[in-house]
């Protein structure tokens, strides 16, 4: 069996971490005797700067071809002048999510022992520790629905979106967020404004029709404002966070943030057949890009969830995850999660990869 | 002069602390020679068991006739199951919002000096302090923008809300932000989703027009997802937070929840003719309800804010604010703000009501 591996690297620190990623599976491969082509495209940034535009013809047939995205990061000031529709992160990423039908996005954020002093929250708060997974729906809602736009003249001009759920597009990712919580603490909190959005209302409505056949899951609805406030006060009785495209976008970076250490973070956004785009929770971070700094620990973790998600290679993933989780107790640690005082056994970006890839 | 207020108590603990607000309030007239009439109503849960609907016709009618609205909380489990139409916080204060235009929200959070430990952030974080203050939209956007509804049969049954901003509502709020601002760090931080909405891009183009006139205050923008992150790791870095109002509702919840003592925290929304209604940042908290421990100061602080904006009595105002700080400074503190082994020292709701109004 051969896979095709489409590798979209993009800006900032996205190939240097790559790099990385590309020498862990390399170790992997030849461990399980696995057979993966790679094929390099450009994205965001770096595809406006050769190609004109973030998400060119050549990226979006290449991923069509292969069996899983691996995605770096995109973005940078470099490209901020430009019309947000033609700005890296919105032109392609939106477009890879929608072309794709990538609706199911899954965000884990899980404080790791050993860093929990990493987490801007209290001790006592953290140490208590925490494992918050988001399962957000990822191509429908305010970011895609129609009309979008702008009517009228002078100070009357209105600019316009369409919040937009179907049972259908709501029922399929809350079976996921339940079938995922299975295989977890079994409680799904599903976050909605559902006193204010008639998309809320119906989205409580699948929800609580798709939990009649989860009986051994447990169901909580939360409104989004006091969802982003019990976090901060007990982020550890969040299993399973269900929410739709908006709201999803800010619990997982809420979460991500929680953790204080976001260069250990991935996630997947996936269809129904299985294809899916696999990337770092963090973004491109040119301030420190090019320096061998960067923590490649999330691109690694994107490569895993890859394998396990895409290409069905359990066993595969779980030996990449359990060489990072050896290497961070080994103190091979990248300088954003070391105290000042620490940073002189900083790791660099390649020898976190190196390391890893031996382990595997 | 003599001025109207109509007290819109509500549920829960909202009448216990309105009656420390209005001893507060009696002090404060003797001693400024103010005469004002207090006319109650009922609204939220206590309007629907007494006359069927969260705000009857009289509640709205007396708040016509005076100058402005004291209003405790509303909602509880009692009222839960009703339809989120009929529900006490959708049923009454958004018809409110509605009817007076109180376009304008301010809700300050700021870390009391002495009650840091309160934060759910990292000492080292929130020993910084923080005062972050608000400036929410709070009559347009997703919350009243229309259509608003359902449409289609079975699976393909999708719900839909609009989110809709005009120039003009755009630029009533940025100015209040700025103005605002001027009196206090001169920064404005606007929150938006411009990689996303239509709605962002036309209100960061705005809010750029509304800063030329303000040179002296800093603009910036950011993304609703990273400020909910950027607020864990860095609260001391914003002042004026100008928001939407959807995403205003988030903003504000997640930083009253960083102060941990929402007690303390208090909220105007205004229109443009001065008239509000002035509450408690914390719900109706019907667990603690009829203990007479919950704390007053919110209602207090509530009280004083109409003074300051709705009666223009600033020193008034003034006093009573000094009064609370005093208070807590001298260690009146509810249960809730101490530490376990503290709390035989606690106050209660109406020594916390006597003690301010004596100092008063
Ligand atoms: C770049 C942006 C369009 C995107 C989103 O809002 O979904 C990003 O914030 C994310 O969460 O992946
Ligand atoms: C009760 C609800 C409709 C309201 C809102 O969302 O505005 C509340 O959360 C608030 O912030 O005042």
């Amino acid at each position: 069996m051969s896979y095709q591996i489409a590798v979209l690297a993009g800006d900032g620190i996205g190939p240097e971490v790559m790099v990385e990623a590309r020498k862990v599976l390399k170790a992997t491969e030849e461990r399980f005797a696995l057979s993966i082509e790679y094929t390099e495209y450009d994205v965001g940034g770096a595809a406006i700067d050769n190609h004109g535009c973030p998400l060119p013809d050549a990226t979006l047939k290449g991923c069509e071809a292969a069996d899983a995205i691996l995605f770096g990061s995109v973005g940078g000031p470099k490209w901020e002048h430009l019309a947000p529709n033609d700005q890296p992160e919105r032109g392609a990423l939106l477009p890879l999510r929608g072309h794709f039908e990538l609706f199911c996005n899954m965000r884990p954020a899980k404080l790791h022992a050993g860093l929990e002093h990493m987490s801007p929250l209290r001790s006592d708060i953290s140490s208590r520790g925490f494992d918050v997974l988001c399962v957000r729906e990822l191509t429908s809602g305010i970011y895609f629905g129609k009309p979008k736009g702008r009517i009228g003249e002078g100070e009357n001009e209105e600019a316009f979106d369409t919040m937009r759920y179907s049972r259908k597009e709501i029922r399929r990712i809350a079976k996921i967020a339940f079938e995922t919580a299975q295989g977890r603490r079994k409680k799904v909190t599903s976050v909605d404004k559902a006193n204010v959005l008639a998309c809320s209302v119906l989205w409580r409505e699948v929800v609580e029709e798709v939990a009649k056949d989860f009986p051994d899951v447990e169901l909580e609805h939360i409104y989004i404002d006091n969802a982003t406030m019990q976090l901060l006060r007990r982020p550890d009785e969040f299993d399973v966070m269900l929410c739709s495209n908006l709201f999803g976008d800010i619990i997982s970076d809420e979460i991500a943030m929680l953790t204080g250490s976001m260069g250990l973070l991935s996630s997947i956004s996936m269809n129904s057949a299985g294809f899916g785009l696999y990337e770092p929770a963090g973004g491109s971070a040119p301030d420190i890009a090019g320096q061998g700094i960067a923590n490649p620990v999330a691109q690694i973790l994107s490569a895993a969830l890859l394998l396990r998600h895409s290409l069905k290679q359990e066993e595969a993933a779980t030996v990449i995850e359990n060489a990072v989780g050896k290497a961070l107790s080994d103190g091979y640690l990248t300088g954003e999660l070391l105290a000042i005082e620490e940073r002189h056994n900083a790791k660099s970006t390649s020898e976190m990869g190196d390391y890893i890839a031996k382990l595997v």
